[in-house]
């Protein structure tokens, strides 16, 4: 498919299945600069749908870059607070909200990794008051990539500029369905398949989950209350959007304090510019007690000590290896993209959506074993020679997947 | 001098002469995607400063378009409210401001006029918070120009684009001193011959001022604590900064009721995307009684009838014709550069910079008479036949200006 082609069916499945921006709705977008292209046909659609007003924050590198380089050291701690309080002020009063992912993994190679880590901190809580509103969806929310040419050299680093980026556009164009006949209806249908499952494992109401392969043993506990979420998310604003695009994953919430066990994540971690690859993990009553990698260690390490939280669990997502993002065998080193590869779960924050309304407002302090912190870090551990059990109260085994895929679904 | 070096000392003069940022300060500038390199070379240098952050908020002018043509009626009162709210908290907080020009004058070709009006009163709204904090200098803000294709097209439309932009650069890097040997003491020079000017029209507490040519006969009201402002400014926050690079004016308040006569302004104005030539306007009692132009005249007076200031007067500067913007003898359809190459007048919102503090909290709710509305149109009228007096309250006239320059300098 050629770029335009691609570019303008990304746009379009972002706009009406995505983000699903309404008539008379506001859209805040943000992007990096070398987005725009994809920017504009999303606007462009968004205002022909009856949007208001489209407004984008771009995010120049650059100013990022030098912020590091040339910023002095109280600089670190700053952020635009006073944009993320406008965003937020927006989204309360109704905007819709899209990101454009489009990584620039090698824009802080040489920044010593706790400048990173402290600057992340300050952004994070700036934007705090937004995160909360998006991932308690208050409003339709979307995210969706774009290849940048520095995440084309990452992912392909034997092929030549242009024809990396070639092959990482017809990977996204792939995993977003848009390559596709009818890519809004292999939408419905993908959509409709993750709600059955999510249904499937609601209905179990299991007290934890074991993962084993040999390597790793880990049994994470689940929050009694905890809620399975996948495919389209009703915002409370009740517009319905997919907030991820790719998205291959069924998630639910584990208690903070009842992980144990030990983890060998199959795939590295990208962390604020640095690779963490085979990291080992050990987890006693939900905390990580040791953690080994053969790089990027310290990152790692710097990122779980942020605040109390961040060393616990706030998300077990479980993917099948037969997933169309684990079946192109590309590694994206992105979030969006490799935690919908493989089974993974996240350091820090729990999402509140992954919990019955009667645990959101429960008397317990912790919601029920939700965790709390300012960082959420997903981890994937999942393969192909992954075996997932479904453990009830009284520890009976359900088998769930089995050599990484489902065995449940109807 | 090539682009390169051109837009580093621009850049240099811009941060050190113009918005003088200052250690510990953050940093917000606005510039259209285009500007991208003389935004890099800014934040840069203002980190090696101290500054605390520097955030730009890029201008997609594709969005601006596709709003206009997509959007639907409702949507052309739609302003993002919430990003120029946390624009004026940043700004109350103590952030600098720069705003990096870069007009697309050929954006808007075939919008309807009413439609651009509507809108750009919708956004003088929503950003009146910060427009009143820079006019009142409560922090250091300043003005700087880049060349896009568009500009460099509409001024120079016998060049092929490349020495169209060229040639651009080449006059925007005279007139803002970065051609000269030291950029920085050339500013300090002309900063004193602009200082020295505007004192000595302020001892002179003219109650009027008389413009004539024998085609134009102008009489303009003071206000009676008027204050002449021109070069540097020292804002509340007790920081120096130039506010508009270039610059060649000194200006002051008008009394919005003691305008009388007529005047045929001597270049076009470019409004809202559309060119008003030959433009004719009749004054009674300080207010716009008729009005012709050879083009454009919709568009002008569909703008003067925004509200009830909209056709009184806020603002009268004087530029000698001996000026460097006028010696180039460029039309370069823009404000920021034609206001400083002829003396002028602006429709709309006055200054309260330009009322000595007594007036600005004065009984009078009009402030000693200076106007108060939503829009605020520079229009040239000077040129090298004009001659200008000072006129007393008893009616004594003393000469300004004869043949378009300054007879009172020292």
């Amino acid at each position: 498919m050629d770029l335009e082609t691609g570019l303008a069916r990304l746009a379009d499945v972002c706009v009406t299945v995505g983000v699903n921006v309404q008539p008379g709705q506001e859209l805040i977008i943000s992007a990096p600069l070398e987005a725009s292209a994809l920017v504009r046909e999303v606007g462009r659609r968004a205002y022909q749908r009856g949007a208001t007003l489209v407004t984008c924050l771009y995010d120049d590198p650059q100013l990022i870059v030098d912020h590091f380089v040339h910023g002095d050291d109280a600089s670190l701690d700053a952020a635009a607070d006073w944009m993320y309080r406008g965003t937020a002020e927006a989204l309360t009063n109704g905007a819709a909200r899209l990101y454009v992912v489009g990584p620039y993994p090698d824009l802080l190679n040489g920044i010593p990794p706790d400048k990173i880590v402290r600057l992340h901190k300050a952004m994070a809580q700036a934007s705090g008051a937004e995160s909360a509103l998006t991932a308690t969806s208050r409003v339709n929310w979307s995210t969706v990539p774009f290849a940048t040419h520095s995440w084309a050299r990452q992912v392909f680093p034997a092929l030549g500029d242009e024809e990396a980026l070639r092959s990482l556009w017809e990977a996204i164009f792939d995993v977003t369905l848009v390559s596709a006949a009818d890519p809004s209806e292999a939408w419905s249908s993908h959509n409709r398949a993750l709600n059955a499952r999510r249904e499937s494992l609601q209905a179990r109401r299991f007290d934890a989950l074991r993962f084993y392969d040999g390597t790793t043993d880990l049994t994470i506990g689940l929050v009694e209350g905890h809620r399975w979420l996948g495919g389209t998310v009703v915002a409370a604003n009740g517009i319905e959007g997919m907030c991820n695009m790719p998205t291959e994953e069924v998630f639910t919430c584990p208690h903070r304090a009842r992980t144990e066990g030990h983890v060998l994540f199959s795939r590295p971690l990208a962390l604020a510019g640095t690779l963490v690859t085979s990291l080992r993990v050990e987890f006693r009553e939900g905390r990580v007690v040791s953690a080994a990698a053969d790089s990027g260690i310290e990152t790692f390490e710097a990122l779980i000590r942020s605040d109390e939280g961040a060393s616990q669990l706030g998300e077990i997502g479980l993917v099948p290896n037969s997933s169309r993002i684990a079946q192109t065998g590309i590694l994206f080193y992105n979030a969006l993209f490799d935690e919908n590869a493989a089974t993974h779960l996240a350091f820090g924050q729990s999402y509140a959506a992954c919990l019955t309304p009667a645990d959101e407002s429960g008397a317990d302090a912790g919601h029920g074993g939700a965790n709390q912190s300012s960082i959420h870090i997903d981890a994937m551990f999942g393969h192909a020679a992954m075996h997932v059990d479904g453990v009830s109260r009284d520890g009976h085994a359900t088998p769930l997947m089995r050599h990484g895929d489902f065995v449940i679904d109807g």
